[in-house]
């Protein structure tokens, strides 16, 4: 009777494997092939995504160049807490929001590519928020006399945020990238963690929308004399303008995870999206 | 030949489908049988979940009452606008969230029972908001001199919020109780709007959040004086813990509704889901 070696009984049981992946890739793009609506879904939802990450961030820079008096570092406390706005919406909102819309984006690239994308997205947003959180507490101690940290509303709901962010970068970099060394041995426990995992990136990115939305309106209200508000005076608009594209954009990306269209086939997408 | 009449071919027809029914009935509740793990998780999310959303309308009351002293009509205008923070709550957080969680709460009742009391939830939350609407509405325009309306980022979330929480509630209404006239007919198109449905119905509640997030961090600046908030007075920390209950039910909400365990069997829920 012949007995294959173990060497030969691997790369028959890979080349089965890779032959089946193949199968499976095909079989795949056939059944996610577009029609014309769903394409304009597709072009609709990330060029308006794209338009409100980009411009929201640019909002904020513009506001804060225009009317607040630009940047600084510590030898101008006022002028650098102005590094605190821009970098927590290029961190929390911009960067975030692309890397979560990378799955819905990139329809054709290979997944391992898409989920490296999404850590690294992910990974230049920590640089910003921390700088960002740096910025705003050197603000604070700097400034005479000192101001007081972590009393208001927004400061609790930017912390919580801060720690969802840091726990789900933590959990999923070790579960999606690390735990691929031994991808066979790992394969149900990542399958069973990917819903949570979007679910609760999801949530976090709303609550970084809520913590930007009470940041706002509690400078709007520091920094403009209620009369100035209420008589719409330019800044108030600004403001006003960019919390609404920042509502708008947590009803687009809501929308964009959870439409069944961009979300593709559901099986394929559980079992592709370890 | 034997051609059964126009009306024994339909008593046919109605048995086979209500067999089918039933069949399909025992096929759902075997598949959807649960482990241990599982009903912790649905009775920790529940118990929860019912606590939050109970209690931040209690904690509204209490700062309300306690705070701001209590309720009036049209005779006192400051004071009847501490109906508008008090009915939102109720509104648009107590009433909708029990609303979306009756889906995950009642896991043994018939779907048409679910669905019609995920409608008077909703319904009941209408008087609330209409009602909380036109007490601020009052309060500004009978104040001497009248405050003006509409001008600030809480009061713009707010219209967005209201704008879909009637968008969803009439194409809800419509579409997954009306069209049931025609059972069959409607059956691919009420299908294809679940997903949408509970998209959208998940965001109006974020935004819901977000805009008493938005309110309470206005009304903190503008009722206490600054030294107050930073000192951590009393009425500041009750309105942070209201802001972080709001926070706590927004993060388990989207957990509940997007929970593969409290979700059930996916295909089944689309196909009972009508």
């Amino acid at each position: 009777m012949y007995v294959p070696s173990d060497k030969k009984r691997r790369n028959s049981c890979v080349f089965g494997y890779k032959h089946h992946l193949l199968l499976r890739h095909r079989h795949y793009e056939d059944e996610n092939e577009w029609g014309c609506g769903s394409w304009l879904e597709y072009t609709v939802v990330v060029v308006c995504a794209s338009i409100l990450l980009l411009g929201s961030l640019a909002l904020t820079l513009f506001w804060v160049i225009q009317y607040r008096g630009g940047f600084a570092w510590r030898e101008d406390p006022e002028r650098e807490f102005n590094l605190h706005p821009v970098l927590m919406v290029a961190g929390f909102i911009t960067f975030s929001g692309f890397s979560i819309l990378l799955y819905r984006i990139c329809r054709c690239c290979r997944r391992i590519y898409v989920k490296l994308l999404h850590t690294i997205f992910h990974a230049l947003a920590i640089p910003c928020v921390a700088v960002g959180f740096l910025a705003v507490l050197d603000s604070h101690n700097l400034s005479s006399p000192p101001k007081p940290n972590f009393y208001s509303l927004h400061s609790w709901i930017g912390l919580v945020t801060m720690g969802l962010f840091a726990l789900q970068f933590v959990v999923g970099f070790f579960s999606f990238l690390v735990l691929l060394c031994c991808e066979g041995a790992t394969a149900g426990f990542r399958a069973a963690l990917v819903p949570i995992h979007a679910s609760f990136g999801l949530t976090t990115f709303m609550l970084a929308i809520a913590a930007s939305l009470t940041g706002l309106t509690q400078k709007v209200w520091l920094v403009l004399k209620p009369e100035e508000y209420t008589a719409w005076k330019e800044e108030g608009i600004i403001i006003n303008s960019l919390a609404m594209a920042l509502v708008a954009l947590a009803i687009l990306v809501s929308f964009a995870v959870r439409s069944p269209t961009l979300k593709g086939d559901t099986r394929m997408t559980v079992t592709e999206r370890l």
